[in-house]
């Protein structure tokens, strides 16, 4: 039960623990089977207020696992059926009315912290519990139209300044919380091997083919790693499979503990991306195994990597294959470092504490 | 506005004009540029209350018309996103919105009339004006879930006992209103010439395939007419196409034109059919054309099709081909009577307004 009012007003009044009702999509449970960016963010927040203190009930999927209490709120999860209206819409009515349900019993959430795609926020303004809501995709013009009506309903969060940077007028601003990663889940590691490593899905936005052109120019050998998906086939055989050799090798799709070795055996992690990519996760998790990250200056990149302190934010290949040259000036100790303290649980969850403090205090007004 | 209110407690009272904000779904405009089954009963329906000086307000995409006030809601139409939960949870929210601040203005609405799939009856009891939910699916499992949950929270309209009767005991019931048919579109014509009609999808739950054997059996000609869906070659080639001849036809996709000559020239059309169809507009206007039907006992056909007067429900193919041999004790005059006095917009209109007094009614207990 919350203790936040119990402080208020007081001289000592400080943030106290809060009663969270965390709302995760439909789809798949919490953890993800095998590949879920939402629900990873949902899992290490919902670990890392616990560890605060806070009490946290997670609605979510069945086959949910949690330190917060899982509350399943339908009878199955739902893979195939990924932004339907029928299953998000009953999930999270359902959600809405055990939360208001919690009240009457005399055990009132705080808030709601909703990470599903569109429906808890365009009905904010009807349930009588605050909302903050993380944005988990790009600002597209559809997404600015819902954000611009619906966006006032709630306090925003943004995954990076970059994403922000991109919201409609309307949607009345947001704060940004980066996402996080438990770097004690990832081995740091001091000795390189002299090998660039690329990571991803084999899509031109992703620059397989550009981490290719630098790291020939560079001289260094390169470590391509990732699924060839649906599509993607003809791309990866002209731009890709034709280029191998002479050190540039395609080691297939990184498993978990695969891409853990080949993080922490690379000189580098290679970002040569062309899209405004929300948050590149790729480029925390190459920093919490001590290995820099050479990005072009796209989306997050330039906040994610400190140029010159944890990697170097370069302008196009020739640029990146120069900075391969640098790299002896970025101490690995020094990217761990800098992950955990700006990516870390706790780090983040700190940021999410300002913002649940906003929320309750702006519902008090 | 509404003049419900003033005649309350008279005793002449009866039901006066409402005032309805007609809820369409957000993918296509009312009425829908080819075919939209959802689309057409909303602009019937809205033309049959303006007719009876009801006060209508059609919540609908760009590039709707009717004589009720239309209201887009969204700056576009989505034919590519239906089910959508962005979409759907956008429309439905700000719909809300708009028939709250009505209420702020003095021109309050009496009740919604929802045709949307899901949002708007999930967040019903959130929305401060008495919802009407008309089901325009079949129950399957999910749907049975989502109703249990979610149709308390409305008053439920069916568009036939078949489908009521498999709705979940959760939901709290229903009533039956069928779909409506302006008559006055559809010619209707006396004398017949000697082929039957299947008209359809080429699927194996609509049953061309059993239709050919009733025909061959009954040694009537028969024209079957309707398109090859992606999906549907293998079966069209099997079971259709190998059965062509000796009188057995295949005209194509008919469109709206050829579709009326061939209801009014056929002798009967024959619903052979193996899956609980919820409502079969099919049967309806081939009765407007004065066409009896002969249909297998599934779905509503036992309701839609009066035996031994508008038609005859049998059991097979074989009882199919012995039917044929009776049509001449149906008389067409009396398939379009009962067709207009049945499924005409005026008495679905009626039978709506009996909805809409039980949920105004409703509200007020």
């Amino acid at each position: 039960m919350s203790e936040y009012g119990r402080t208020q007003g007081s001289e000592q009044s400080r943030f106290r623990a809060v009663r969270i009702a965390m709302l995760a999509p439909p789809w798949i449970p919490v953890p993800a089977p095998a590949y879920g960016g939402i629900e990873e963010v949902v899992r290490l927040l919902s670990e890392g207020l616990v560890a605060r203190e806070h009490d946290v009930t997670l609605f979510a999927p069945p086959g949910s696992e949690s330190s917060a209490e899982v509350v399943t709120v339908l009878d199955d999860s739902y893979p195939d059926e990924i932004q339907k209206a029928q299953f998000e819409a009953d999930h999270v009515a359902r959600a809405f009315g055990e939360i208001e349900a919690a009240a009457e019993r005399g055990v009132p959430f705080d808030l709601i912290h909703d990470h599903v795609g569109h429906t808890a926020l365009a009905m904010a303004d009807r349930v009588a519990v605050p909302l903050v809501h993380t944005l988990h995709g790009p600002f597209t013009e559809d997404a600015c139209r819902f954000y611009a009506e619906h966006g006032p309903k709630a306090r925003i969060v943004a995954i990076s300044q970059s994403q922000l940077d991109d919201a409609p007028e309307g949607m009345g601003g947001g704060v940004v919380v980066h996402n996080p990663i438990d770097c004690s889940e990832w081995t740091f590691r001091d000795d390189k091997q002299d090998f660039l490593l690329w990571i991803g899905r084999m899509s031109p936005d992703k620059g397989p083919h550009r981490a290719i052109a630098a790291a020939r120019e560079a001289g260094t050998p390169l470590k391509l790693a990732g699924p060839i998906q649906p599509g993607q086939e003809e791309f990866f055989a002209e731009e890709v499979e034709s280029q191998l050799g002479d050190g540039i090798e395609y080691v297939g799709e990184a498993d978990a503990e695969r891409k853990r070795e080949l993080y922490g055996e690379a000189r580098a992690l290679l970002m040569p991306i062309r899209w405004p990519e929300p948050f590149g996760l790729v480029m925390v998790e190459s920093l919490a195994c001590g290995t820099p990250v050479i990005a072009f200056r796209e989306g997050s990149a330039p906040e994610v990597v400190e140029d010159g302190e944890t990697g170097f934010i370069v302008d196009d290949e020739h640029a990146m294959a120069q900075a391969v040259g640098r790299l002896g000036e970025i101490d690995p100790a020094a990217c761990r470092a800098a992950c955990e303290r700006r990516f870390g649980v706790s780090a983040v969850v700190r940021g999410y504490e300002a913002v649940y403090r906003a929320a309750i205090n702006g519902r008090r007004e």
